[in-house]
């Protein structure tokens, strides 16, 4: 070591760690366009076609508990965030390598499991698993995938494309994959106390919400939907962390404010009431709740209406703005907030 | 669990292992031309061009330790193991993206370490870092990396490609990555048992197969070579698990019989004095030696002159034979042995 020192990496944050890295950025082969810094590396193929290559790793213990996840659903939440960078870009994925790290207290069946998972996800967004490894490790199971796509080079988007007035719109329903960690949580410490193996978890009327986090599916149809519309969107980014965090990594990389309006935050009856279950702020959920795997886009104005017409699932949440106007919420009295991330 | 059945993992040979996943293996996208089974996954790009994919990992107390592998070197080593699928299906790799998972032991430092050596190999086989993650992990520190390149369509080469009367051919020199492995794990037992801070490692005069060892290159020479040559190799292969493990492959995959030639096995002079010092046979560290990192592949005997008058670098090992005539291992006096695994 020719540095002697020690910054543990959790004193780190997350954003630090990666601008850290960024610094070994160089770029050797002529066909890179994007590196670092996107939801998918981008790559020249042709003059009218770009690659897309990504990688995500879900840690046992971190990512996903074995408690109170089958394996079965585990593979196919492994595949869905894989194949979501992918979309995240406006790309199609093609196909995706698996890697699994497996402590000796899973079995070949629960391997099987994963895979039988894993395959069922593969036929649903219409990719191959191409390949992959499994080794040995020695505590928490780890499964990381890469996954490869393409684009028409006109259609990339990036999270750095959003533009002064273009309209913020977003997927589905946000926050409802955080609600069903919640609950699953609660069941589990609800067992773990009583130490009772006939102990049944209380999680009827919250089957929305529980799928939500164990088998979200990634939006497939939105990118094919705006291919037949022939939009293509400004800035995209897939919500893998929560709103709230996707909403700061756009304005960076697009050097804009943005202006969210609460109000039009889509969420689902059945996130509500699992919130008011949990005697939460459904709101919050919506705003820092990971996970629910749907995408962030940019419009302009002119293109809402139109692209309405052909495709239902989303809502506009808000509006590019200004940098100097910095990231606020405006909620349905007029009020503005800041936006921060907690910890 | 529909199955509540429990195989330990440990208890199912690395091949049964990866048959019993090819199971779950069903085509769905139209590109994929060859999934798991190679060196990589083979799609198509165009007419002309196809895609390469493939993943590898390195876990820390399986394929590296710590106490006598710097950093740096374990970066540029990741990446040698990555890009050398890529080669060794006689592509050109163009990227590459790398997960680490990371026990709170690693720090920053070590870290950037890390990275700096993968740059450096990103820089010697002209790729570039395209993307990764950093996750924490509770105990092994583990490598992830997923490698994307391409070859022309006509040029790839898989396992499966031996023909009868094929002239076995070779890359480089063999066992010298085992040979410093046993050396660097001498010492760390010399080391252990003195429990002495002041140790040093007697490690001189061994720097070729330490080199072997911690800073393996990958063969982008024999690839350029080839291409320049207009040749293309029938079959292809790596040599990560030891030429015994790849003639196995070779083998199965192309339906073939092989006949090695024990007196042509390549040997550095050093990885012999290695042996020697060890009071070990070095054939057996050429047999059965992982991690060298060269490449396994069969020529036509009408090719193996012209190619030999451009690239100077490999040696024929033995010739393609009928399956009927089965792995035989032919030593100096004439006598045939059977090629066995260990283990």
């Amino acid at each position: 070591m020719s540095d002697q020192s020690f910054t543990p990496i959790q004193e780190v944050g997350r954003q630090q760690l990666i601008d850290s890295l960024m610094q070994f950025e160089t770029s050797h082969s002529a066909t890179l366009i994007k590196g670092i810094g996107d939801d998918a590396a981008v790559f020249r193929i042709s003059d009218y076609l770009s690659g897309l290559l990504s990688t995500d790793s879900l840690v046992e213990g971190v990512h996903f508990d074995l408690v109170y996840t089958p394996f079965k659903h585990l593979g196919f939440k492994a595949v869905t965030a894989a194949v979501s960078d992918i979309y995240a870009m406006n790309g199609k994925p093609d196909l995706i390598t698996v890697s699994v790290m497996l402590p000796n207290r899973i079995s070949l069946e629960m391997l099987h499991e994963l895979y039988a998972g894993m395959h069922s996800a593969a036929h649903f967004y219409n990719i191959d698993i191409a390949g992959g490894d499994v080794a040995p490790t020695l505590s928490n199971m780890i499964i990381t995938m890469a996954a490869y796509g393409t684009a028409g080079s006109e259609r990339v988007c990036y999270r750095s494309g959003a533009r002064n007035g273009d309209a913020l719109c977003v997927t589905g329903d946000l926050g409802g994959a955080f609600a069903g960690l919640k609950l699953l949580m609660r069941e589990k410490n609800v067992w773990q106390e009583r130490n009772d193996d006939q102990f049944e978890p209380d999680l009827s009327g919250f089957d929305y919400v529980v799928g939500r986090q164990l088998v979200p599916h990634a939006r497939k149809d939105l990118i094919e939907s705006l291919d037949e519309a022939e939009i293509i969107p400004g800035a995209m980014i897939d919500i893998s962390q929560g709103l709230a965090n996707e909403v700061m990594y756009l304005s960076r990389a697009s050097g804009c404010g943005i202006r969210l309006f609460e109000a039009a935050l889509p969420v689902a009856p059945d996130t509500r009431s699992a919130a008011d279950e949990l005697q939460e702020d459904v709101d919050q959920f919506a705003l820092h709740g990971g996970e629910d795997y749907e995408i962030l886009f940019t419009l302009p104005e002119r293109d809402v209406e139109r692209f309405a017409g052909l495709f239902k699932d989303f809502v506009v949440i808000g509006k590019i703005v200004p940098a100097k106007d910095g990231i606020l919420l405006q909620t349905a009295e007029g009020e503005m907030h800041e936006i921060t991330l907690p910890g």
